[in-house]
């Protein structure tokens, strides 16, 4: 089947970006020593998150317990949820869900702690545990040295549960445009980070993992960086908001859309808001890369010279790759022109 | 079960406001003559679109030919498609289903008009055609009366095709804040119309129907209207981003959240772009409205003085209803707290 056969709105990859995409992240870290933890958010396909693996990635980092089960369903033997779980029933599927591979998660409060134990002895299984740290986005974690090093003795103390590390992303970072200000903040961040290692060693605490960072700051690392493993996820596919960063990767992820209507000055097709997400910025459409674009629920209009037709297909770049995936039940792969193969989007809507 | 025991996100929909909204639209628009053919697209559910239908509604207007199926799947009997069908594979589909319902299409091109003749002529079924109408979006249909007549004559030419009248939606009104800006804009694109009816009517073309008109301007109809039906949608769930326009519907529909981590001055929730559309804004916390919100893939912060702690649930006002159901499989219907029921979000996804 050749790509310009599929029916649209349809959200194509580029197998052949995609693999290179991968061997460059690799080639970033390897030599750093960092592991490579991707994030699944970014494509919920569990083909995909093996192809991950199969390429040199440690684990899987996920956001929600949901997501965790389909990785874990799927045969991931290491799976990282980079958030707070805290629904009682949740709890208790984490529980049952860390006997089946090795299951990390995110803390930030001992009550949390004390959940997470009760439903790890539940079951006779063990829970990772990272302690989550407040790195500038004001939202979940512990902001000092003192709160981090007490939840850490908690976790250590409690008999179902490791000390996996600390947590820090910066998500505050990753899509700021200005490449000298987005190395500084991230040295800031490394050497706060620095100094919270030091106080838990000074306090008998040893530190194996520091996870976090992303796509906007992974090529930022030095040798002497803090973290010992990467939770990038857009690096794969790449989208319009990446390409005002200038991250380096390449686009591998499009939605492939139809003309409905066209003249000389305007072209209207038939994806919109239900079929991009476009939180971080409008599509960009690669035949068109300078032309000011609206969208409505439906349609993405570009205003420029063009001389499309009615019936024409166009491709059409992310503004946000993570949010776009998530509107489709499935991902076509392809190869130049061919069509080779369509994966589920295996955690679409698991948002729970 | 209580609407508390909901595992979250979850969108829930209090059915006795939902039921006030649809009695108020009806009461709005039955002194003036006017049908209502509310907007699938709002809430994508075929058992929603049922009780639209028993609470007045003439029929369903929809966006996409993937929506058409699910409704005419489901029951409904008279079903419109706001927008162009351009696919061959999907015309023939059209062809097939005009057997199953009254479907009614939107057109804007000769081209369009000819592919549609040939897909009915194959099944040998009718399809209605409203012709587009351009007022303001600067999107699909045509601009002068002259293309419109040469539409409907063709139309009115083709042996499958029936001429149904006029779509004429201006969407670039409906979110419009100033009230005087918005019934003012409405009147002259009222009076555009007028003058294209006589120009028809002149060329010996009767137009049974105008089609169009939404939530934001329902209000602004008066018994002299030429729109003979209403494709308002969220008049039934309502959202933020129609609350600053203040067309006087309730909000029905709302985002179950678990407050995941808070302080004095800040409460993080586990719904984010991912479960909310925030193409029209931000979410609203139902219980701090005036707090400045933060959104992430996984996270809405609110800041603001809370007493909130991890576990609480709380409810949001999705910024845009259309997009936020679009994200969801499943709403649960509830009276007061209780869960009464939990209906497929049958069309979601379906924008093809």
């Amino acid at each position: 089947m050749f790509v310009s056969q599929l029916e649209t709105p349809a959200l194509i990859v580029d197998l052949d970006v995609l693999e290179r995409n991968q061997t460059r992240a690799m080639d970033l870290l390897r030599p750093l020593g960092v592991a490579l933890r991707p994030h699944y958010k970014s494509h919920k396909c569990t083909a995909i998150a093996h192809m991950q693996l199969t390429g040199g990635a440690k684990g899987i980092t996920c956001a929600k317990l949901s997501e965790a089960e389909d990785l874990i369903q799927s045969g991931v033997e290491d799976v990282l949820i980079a958030n707070q779980v805290v629904e009682p029933a949740k709890l208790m599927r984490l529980g049952y869900l860390a006997g089946c591979c090795r299951l990390s998660v995110c803390v930030d409060t001992l009550e949390n702690i004390r959940a997470l134990e009760s439903a790890a002895a539940t079951f006779g299984t063990t829970i990772h545990c990272l302690v989550e740290y407040e790195v500038g986005m004001r939202r979940c974690g512990v902001a000092t040295p003192q709160e981090a090093l007490a939840l850490a003795e908690a976790i250590l103390a409690a008999p179902h549960l490791s000390f996996l590390g600390i947590q820090a992303y910066a998500g505050q970072l990753s899509h700021a445009e200005d490449f000298a200000r987005r190395s500084r903040e991230a040295a800031r961040i490394e050497g706060r980070l620095r100094e919270l290692l030091t106080f838990l060693h000074e306090n008998g605490v040893d530190v194996p993992e520091v996870s976090g960072a992303s796509t906007g700051t992974v090529e930022l690392r030095g040798a002497d960086t803090v973290y010992t493993e990467v939770q990038a996820g857009t690096y794969l596919f790449m989208d319009a908001a990446y390409d005002r960063v200038g991250v380096g990767f390449e686009h591998s992820l499009f939605l492939l859309s139809t003309v409905v209507s066209a003249d000389a000055e305007h072209v209207v097709c038939d994806a919109g808001l239900k079929t991009l997400g476009v939180d971080q910025g409008n599509p960009v459409f690669a035949d068109f890369p300078a032309a000011s674009v609206n969208m409505s629920e439906e349609h993405c209009v570009a205003y420029c010279a063009n001389r499309c037709a009615a019936g024409d297909k166009l491709r059409l770049i992310p503004g946000h790759c993570c949010t776009t995936v998530n509107l489709f039940d499935a991902i076509y792969f392809v190869r130049d022109d061919r069509v080779v193969d369509r994966v589920p989007v295996t955690s679409r809507g698991k948002s729970r």
